[in-house]
């Protein structure tokens, strides 16, 4: 019998892997860890994350639990599963945690954030890990339109239409039944770039969002809203009107999975 | 006939590439380029690098050369290429040269990077680019024996011992009929880990070198030798005596391809 509640922190790089959830036949972030906790527990078991990443979105630090009878220490269950995991995804801590203790159904707040790389020629070395977006962007515009989502709304104009999603039970239908969150904090940033060699002088352009809940692609379609007020085709103004109509086909296209990270998620 | 001649500074990921140099059905850099420059300019040339990379190593400004016949301006060869090359190689710069200027004989000097990942556990968007080594080293004794190999010496014992490549026409045995050669700088220094998150607390450990050439492997064999002396297994008054055996076998194993960059080339 399972008598022990493992809580996971661990971070990937989601390039290579068609998204969290278990697929047969793809090469999936619970599969493969799912695979490596058999091996070392000698128990076939699904550790469940805070929420899903689609394919290309990458996690600091995502969080799983599962349940084990399994008496391997913690620390040392940390270094066998990174023995056994790809360099790719990496475990940053083992704990036991509270028999009632949920990866998804204990979370409490998650942030998430989504690079772009801002200059004409992208490093290689980011190819896979931010959005390359060189054109004109008015930087202060997207600013006030992240700001005016903070608080509580009914995000359904940013949330995927996808109904064979809803009905397999996302972190949404399953812990809140409406489309309503609360966003804590939403801002645009410029960062140093990362791996600039050369000549190149580009910077960075981080989107940081923190809330208590976020429906499917919700951060990239709030991405790609505040890229089109950036470009101008909209204003902050339109905001309001966007989360008021309460319809995806309000907000624009959902902005590339590889610039995406989880960051942490709150207990 | 051809009428100009083109140099190009390109960066680049090599984790995917088997190195520079063109190989039959093997994808590498120099291929790659070649076939780009065929299908804007419609010539088959092959651009000569400042000196090959080998497997997994990267580029920040590598420098080639090419002649052609082409009329398309600088800058739009520049975007044609990259329109035309995959992310993971990025042309910085293109600009026409004098018709003396080559890459690799015309190069004064050069600037590696190795970069070392420090802490337990590496972040997974480094795995292909650091060497991961989480076990003690005594920093101090490695700049102290970095400091030993500045100036004028017989590398012989940090080259390969590679016969096939010496005869097909290395830079060394092209451009120099020894093994001497000059280093300029050669240093150890901290530096803040790129792409760490979650609750990893890693830093990065690299080293810098600038010299007049370079042997085939030197730098990976210099790295090699520096972290035997951090382990304890050398220390910093052995590198006078590696230096004078001449023998590739008085000095250490090569360091891993993925923690070494080719920074930049002076001319």
């Amino acid at each position: 019998m399972p008598s022990r509640n493992i809580k996971l922190v661990l971070s990937y790089d989601g390039s290579l892997f068609s998204g969290w959830q278990i697929q047969p036949g793809r090469l999936t972030i619970q599969g493969t860890l799912s695979d490596a906790i058999q091996k070392i527990c000698q128990e076939k078991v699904l550790p469940q994350g805070s929420g899903r990443t689609d394919a290309g979105v990458h996690a600091l630090a995502q969080v799983a639990s599962f349940q084990t009878s399994s008496s391997i220490p913690s620390d040392n269950l940390r270094k066998a599963l990174n023995s056994n995991l790809p360099e790719t995804i990496r475990i940053i801590s083992v704990q036991d945690a509270p028999a009632d203790f949920h990866a998804r159904h204990s979370a409490k707040a998650k942030t998430y954030e989504y690079r772009m790389y801002r200059g004409d020629i992208c490093p290689p070395f980011l190819a896979n890990f931010v959005y390359h977006h060189p054109y004109p962007l008015d930087e202060n515009a997207m600013l006030s339109a992240a700001s005016l989502v903070v608080g509580e709304h009914d995000f359904t104009s940013f949330a995927a239409v996808d109904p064979d999603r809803t009905q397999s039970g996302t972190e949404a239908s399953e812990a809140q039944s409406s489309n309503v969150r609360t966003i804590i904090s939403s801002q645009w940033e410029r960062r140093p770039a990362q791996f600039a060699g050369g000549d190149l002088s580009g910077y960075e352009l981080v989107y940081s969002v923190r809330g208590n809940g976020f429906l499917h692609h919700m951060v990239r379609n709030l991405v790609g809203t505040f890229l089109m007020v950036g470009k101008g085709s909209l204003s902050a103004d339109d905001i309001p009107r966007i989360l008021a109509a309460k319809n995806r086909s309000a907000a624009s296209a959902t902005a590339p999975a590889s610039g995406l990270y989880l960051v942490s998620v709150e207990y």
